[in-house]
């Protein structure tokens, strides 16, 4: 931690910020400088909000030089997480990017998330995805269908053989989404809800952490940090877009230099959701190509037989014919398969 | 809603348009322009999401005319909502503003918050608040002392007769709190977790809901609604501050014009908080006069009787001492007690 | 300047970084860590970019720990600027607040003009402001009159002794907008039009720069240390309001808080501008409020004789008769003038 | 235009909101819903601002239903702009993309210039990028050789056949850099610069417009309309990152999405530039290929043959050896050069 002291900052007002350090086993070392004191003092950040000393008298800045997440860092971690699945599907370092697709909410009617996942398996994806529990904006739209939507979902792993990915928002929830899901999913808008994180750290099922729409990077990883702090460490990261300055062409600002940085100062993996990260169902294949391109181990993009008809998201969901288009050029752009021989 | 069509879309996308929105209950009028046409379909947003219509062929973009929320708005309930506390004390409307303050986190020792319960009393406050689940964005930070902590709150309102407001951040501790406080607080972070909305609204205690920290007006309302929904129509609006450009000098920006926009455009009670609004301790005066003025029912504030020791937010807590000196300022901005004359 | 080396940085690596800061007159001091080696560097900043630095390898990231702006701060100039005026008025310091009003833009009719400066000098008003040299998004609006309506504002100035403040929008224009204003205003979109900034500071007159809309308080200072470095210190600061979360109630987030800051951490003179920090007619007065009680040196709002056929940014003006009825408030707020005695 | 009425407006107010649009040429629809009465007008947008009629009493909200540019937009000119250059290079369209690859700044040693422009050629790029005019945060920063560095390009050019791209900040600067310019650059905080774009309107040579960092789509579009508006079609856009809420790991958020946004609305060329819009060197690699497998028509990168003794940005250029390999990587994903076999 770096401390700067205000130039008119008297002796006194170092001495008590030192001894405050010293006293929580901080080493010290002070610069005395012509203009500006600054003391700098090594030590276990975690056990010291530097907010406290910002809050010293004299005092005019504090800096952190560590990072403030451990368990999520590459520092303490150099190598990658990889996560396994009991039908050898991998997620992480250098496996073959996943592909998670389905329709935004589970809807009443099983038959079209049957032929949604019979689609998704003749295409090669690894995941089928859905809402059963639905965090909406207004009460008015609908929540989803809940534990008759994870029936719906267990229903299409058995016919397809497909991993599924759900979303839990609550921890009441979470022995009962565990129950169904391969991964369960944190949504954006609960990525700080403490709670939900600490609870999933007491599970053993991957969980997936959305990125909040206005999270910094570090925030993003020090969510993930609260899931493994308390025992998970199988978390996947996934990107889905920041708040930006425009409204009129998209939903959110898909932000796909956060694939690089977190490959780089996480061990954990990345997954990509060009479909929320948009909000426009032409965007889906080039930002796919550009997350697979950047280094994303995954996408995860939403499909339906029926947009138009769909109970949420129909604008940002492909049609069955236009995803077999665009997945095939996914996965010819990542090897994943060699899907036009296996068809000809 | 009015959906605007593509200036090359067809006469049958058109016509799939408005038999969809007609077969939802809309009233459509089509306005055939020279470039563009125009469908105004009038009927209840509420049960047809925008976002489907926008999906459809041919339509180029689809505008909501209504206000997505109902009863959180002022025209359909033009009179303002006042809560009422079996003491007296009234939020909301003309009522005088009211003063709610004490240290972030409730601490281990008892007597620095019956300190600082004393200290506010006397300056005629009307809440004390004290963190006892503590949302952190570090798994490292000090993370509330839990039951414990409501256990003293609830002493420091037995010995100062202020009421308690204090937060809950999971479904599974309303109960818990609910016994010890007079208020529940929704923190920034869990404004859009849907699930703890919902629940809070089948209690019957008012629910103090902060805004998210990059929440649109619209979005803040809506979460309102999702608690009004459910039954619990007694809200109070809290504005905490945004994400903004500045990490230097804030930590985030009060936007004291949500004041004045959430008083006209909703019926509910508005209250500002400037401790976490700013992240700096010599701000709390001067913004939470700018509140005051912006028309307030109220202020929430960080006090703390040690604030360089205090377990967090320590820089944006005003000791005793300054505490009184500003909020004599306060009171006298806003004729709350006639404190000089008590005084002498 | 703080150097925080790699974990795994090289001594060569950390030899590199010093030789290069003692070439430049940096003095060093380096802290060896257990984990972190940290180089202090004393010495000006401004003669060394920390980017530079920052590309070191071994180097994980630099922090200036001196201000960048040197001018503008109040570390080398702890008295407050006043900036005064040949009829006597003065902004800035402890000087009574001053209003600055008029239309948006200056129109074709100068009667129009005329009429609202009238109501500007019967209100106690000390400026007229009306741009005669309009910025504008869309190429396809009302451009402004350019000199003919310099020429109409020096008649309103002459008519009833108000003083004149207008935008000038390129280095070519500045001889003749100088001939005509007052103050020379450099609008939102041009605070980092560093040519402008540079050609301002070789005039005599007064300043005042609009915060760009997303701008930190940090490059709003470096713009205004910018006109100061080149030579005129007559620098005034506004505050307009920066891009937030929201475009259905406002066009622009006026961030009150920055007048507290700006006159801590500066000596120059802080206006508001609470018709374009909001976009709406009704917020001009709590937000011009507002920002007094926080401190502000005056306000600068937008009136129109006939808002509904104004040039442009007809509804955040107000018509002359709210213009009365809120500056009577305002002038009581601050006890500028006594109004209503001197007419009764 | 949607004119809504508040649900108590009169019929006076909608008369009114009537008569002032049929003056001005609209065509009119009106909708009497039970809650809201809707106008629909059609008509030129562009000749009344709508923010006039938001201003109307009884007006609740206005919404365009135009695209408020014309010229940049694809609606009123579907086929690409393909912009050639006499030596035979095209920009736009379904052409090669290009890359424009230099330093920052142009420096005080020439040879380091034709250095970098002699890699440049090897490597197969077709323009020279350096800065000879700098704007910049600071007026302590180097502010760029001007003339001279305009000199050292044109002879960067005369060497290698290298086309020039380079900053123009001023009217008054822009006969001379048009002298030597192939491409004018405008730079991000330049872009609402209004009476830069209009004087650009008048010169022949392309215009490179970078985006402001905190524009809209439709703010960008808008300005490069500025340009064509008054004469010159021959106008690049530039995505160069815009602010984001992490400044931790980058300068900027990098908007890859605008791309394929740019090219669907708008028949103008698109360039990326991932060196600003990341401010990190080792993003450019994955940022640059996922820009190019969007859709880009070509990026702009900085590098230096010694970017540890750079003026400015040293952090975010790549060495030459760095710059070959990550070229290498460029041209083969987009076939540009068959660069391999011509040197094996």
């Amino acid at each position: 931690m770096i401390v700067v002291m205000e130039p008119n900052a008297t002796e006194a007002q170092v001495e008590k910020v030192v001894k405050y350090l010293e006293k929580h086993g901080f080493r010290i070392n002070i610069n005395h400088g012509d203009i500006l004191k600054v003391i700098a003092a090594i030590g276990d950040k975690r056990i010291l909000n530097p907010q406290i000393i910002a809050g010293f008298d004299g005092v005019s800045t504090v800096k952190s030089i560590q990072e403030p997440y451990k368990l999520a860092s590459r520092t303490a971690h150099p190598e990658d997480t990889i996560i396994k699945f009991s039908n050898g599907v991998k997620i992480g370092g250098k496996e073959k990017p996943v592909l998670m697709v389905g329709p935004c909410s589970v809807e009443k009617d099983i038959n079209s998330l049957l032929e949604i996942a019979a689609a998704a398996k003749e295409m090669g994806c690894e995941f089928i995805r859905g809402g059963a529990f639905k965090p909406r904006t207004s009460p008015y739209d609908f929540q989803g269908l809940e534990e008759k939507g994870l029936e719906f979902l267990a229903e299409a792993r058995r016919q397809t053989g497909l991993l599924v990915v759900t979303e839990v928002m609550d921890t009441m929830d979470i022995p009962l989404v565990n129950q169904y899901a391969d991964i369960l999913q944190v949504g954006a808008r609960n990525m700080q809800n403490f709670k939900l994180l600490k609870a999933l750290g007491h599970i053993k099922k991957p969980v997936m952490l959305k990125r909040g729409p206005a999270a910094s990077i570090k925030e993003f990883l020090l969510a993930a940090e609260h899931i493994m702090y308390n025992g998970n460490h199988n978390v996947i990261l996934c990107e889905r877009g920041i708040k930006g300055y425009d409204s009129d062409f998209t939903r959110n600002t898909l932000d796909i230099a956060a694939v690089p940085i977190l490959r780089k100062y996480s061990h954990l993996p990345v997954i990509v959701d060009p479909s929320h990260g948009t909000g426009r169902r032409y965007l889906i294949e080039p930002m796919g190509k550009a997350a697979l391109i950047a280094g994303a181990h995954g996408l995860m993009y939403e499909i339906h037989n029926d947009p138009d008809n769909a109970s949420s998201d129909g604008a940002q969901s492909l049609d069955l014919p236009t995803f077999k288009e665009v997945t095939k050029k996914f996965n010819k752009l990542i090897g994943r398969i060699d899907y036009d021989n296996k068809n000809s």
